[in-house]
């Protein structure tokens, strides 16, 4: 569980540094498909994963307004302040939380519950499936998008190619 | 493991059943990022996850050649061919494996070794990248896109919602 998320969280470190050199416009011009902007999917997988991380856990949750957070630095600012949460969380995982129930409130009074673990891969799978996104509006504006390999990120304790 | 390995076949299943109402024509057309095309996302996917498979277990390998299969029941057909050695596998998968090492031998001649668990992760990530990409693109042809929810499919043993 915690290399997935080591992933997708220096997959997302590497767009943040991407978007550097991407003007403004460009990283908030709607486009089709997914949330609609750059940026704002960026934000988007940083307030969903700690959305529900603070949820299954009982805590405060609110869901952030997009409006307040329309540059690169901002959204980093807010990631950063959401991962100290989220880190701990995640780092702290045992086997046992597997299936520990959590029962989301629907917005329509229907409860589901769920399992943790399944919560987790829910948010794993929600990251890359949008930076997938990312990779096609990179293309569009003609700069290759970042990498979403796993292997050769130092992630687990693979060595690098070696002659 | 074996949960984001379900996900991803059921969400592939579900974008075939999502092709079926696709023209032909609109599943090769070349688009831009990924590997350019709808139908050859989804080839791409079944093959890469078959033959790293093949490939850690040293098995025969060999990359398949999109020209051939430029329908849509030919890559079905393919891909159930592949499940059957990989679901195998999935389903085997015992946390022993996790640091079991595999010698990859690159083209311009390095080797660098992998551990499975990290290869088996890669081959996870890298279908739901690609899923992403495929999201997008159908927007662009006016179509919803299959939702890439991991909760809610019944892959653990949530329940769904009640009143």
């Amino acid at each position: 569980m915690e290399t997935l998320f080591r992933y997708n969280w220096m997959v997302r470190e590497q767009w943040y540094r991407w978007c550097e050199d991407v003007p403004e416009q460009e990283l908030l011009k709607v486009r089709t498909g997914g949330v609609g902007s750059i940026l704002k999917t960026l934000f988007h997988v940083a307030d969903v994963e700690w959305s529900w991380i603070q949820s299954i856990q009982g805590k405060p949750d609110f869901l952030e307004d997009f409006n307040l957070y329309q540059s690169l630095a901002q959204v980093r600012a807010l990631d950063a302040r959401f991962r100290h949460d989220v880190e701990g969380f995640v780092l702290d995982w045992r086997e046992e939380l597997e299936r520990k129930m959590f029962d989301d409130l629907l917005p329509d009074g229907r409860v589901r519950s769920l399992a943790w673990g399944e919560v987790l891969r829910h948010v794993i799978a929600h990251e890359i499936h949008h930076m997938g996104q990312l990779s096609v509006w990179a293309r569009e504006i003609g700069k290759a998008p970042v990498s979403a390999n796993l292997i050769e990120k130092g992630l687990v304790f693979s060595l690098p190619g070696r002659e």
